[in-house]
């Protein structure tokens, strides 16, 4: 049988769909009054892993999940040998430096050496401020990463931004994106190797669905 | 003014009660329709910050708050430099090896060498498995760790048990503890060195009104 890693959470709804559009019903784990976290699909050729966003790539890495759906910012931030299938369009966002609106920073580049910088994706913010040859002090945050500059612990903070409500509530401004973020198929790649074609079919199907969806849009 | 991080979730309530009993109401935080992170006491001499569990000690050791309340399994992982000043007595659980019911381990010795050992709070089960001197492979998770052994990932997890209601109804059963949790109060280090009896006074009385809580339960 097929397991498939899927994040609870914002990219829950649309990755349903894709795999509807690919011809497996996942539809049970949009039910509200469901706990389980394993759930069969009606016809039984697959079944769903109900997991967290961040544990999507560990659940595929050691093969529990064969396929999984995640975004890439979370892909870029664990750096798990999972294979990037198919980009499936959706759950656009993007990573983004920002800063207190007052503070008259215009590009990361203007940030103190040796300031802080609060994020929950501190991976992908040491990568960026390597690159830019800015030694920043990293702070690691679980949530509310905009408390950082709001409460003076930190100068920036690099997080997802979507609409930018979030930021323009708390005063913060977006002054640089690191990367932009959407929606990934991901395959355990000796699953991928070893094949019988019943991945291949579906991971063909999910490729033609998001490039179905992707004129639509 | 004093700042206090306040961590979301299971301890909110019970932490609000205690501030209250010590002289500072922070009852605002409970309202359901609040969206503020950071909410002052009405009497203004605090105020509240409204954080993830695993960020108060971040708040607290950066000195961003003078005081938080957060449990003794979040300090014991995170081992960040702040001062455990009161045992609150509440959030009551321990943190437990449990394995597949129908596995037949009895204590974690019985693990075999170089299993998978799925956590939320890899620290702490690395210093555990390490004084027993079994060699185990951690896979860190950030939530429904029961899944692990239902997936195969893992012989075992460590994890949080209060009720154990999620281990029964995942068919798991815990065999060892690591240790009992509780919430905590704790400061930052230098604000208690250089406090003029401000910060003295309200541990005191979180100290007092815990004594009281433990003789009543």
């Amino acid at each position: 049988m097929i397991t498939v890693a899927l994040a609870k959470g914002a990219l829950l709804k649309d990755s349903v769909a894709r795999f509807a559009a690919a011809g497996l019903d996942f539809s049970a784990v949009l039910d509200k009054n469901n706990r389980q976290l394993m759930l069969p699909t009606p016809c039984g050729r697959a079944r769903a892993l109900l997991v967290r966003n961040g544990d999507v790539p560990t659940y595929v890495a050691y093969g529990q999940a064969q396929l999984g759906v995640v975004g890439f910012d979370v892909l870029n931030e664990h750096q798990l040998p999972v294979a990037q299938l198919v980009d499936l369009g959706f759950g656009g966002c993007r990573m983004a430096v920002a800063v207190k609106e007052s503070s008259g920073y215009k590009r990361a580049a203007d940030l103190p050496p040796h300031c802080r910088v609060a994020s929950k994706f501190t991976h992908s913010a040491r990568s960026f401020f390597n690159a830019l040859d800015l030694p920043v002090e990293l702070v690691h945050l679980n949530g509310s990463v905009e408390l950082g500059p709001i409460t003076g612990m930190s100068e920036a903070i690099v997080d997802l931004v979507a609409t930018g409500r979030t930021l323009r509530e708390n005063g913060l401004v977006a002054i640089e994106d690191l990367f932009h973020s959407t929606a990934r198929l991901v395959g355990h790649p000796l699953a991928m190797r070893l094949d019988q074609g019943e991945l291949r079919e579906i991971v063909d199907a999910m490729r033609q669905a998001s490039a179905i969806a992707l004129e639509v849009a």
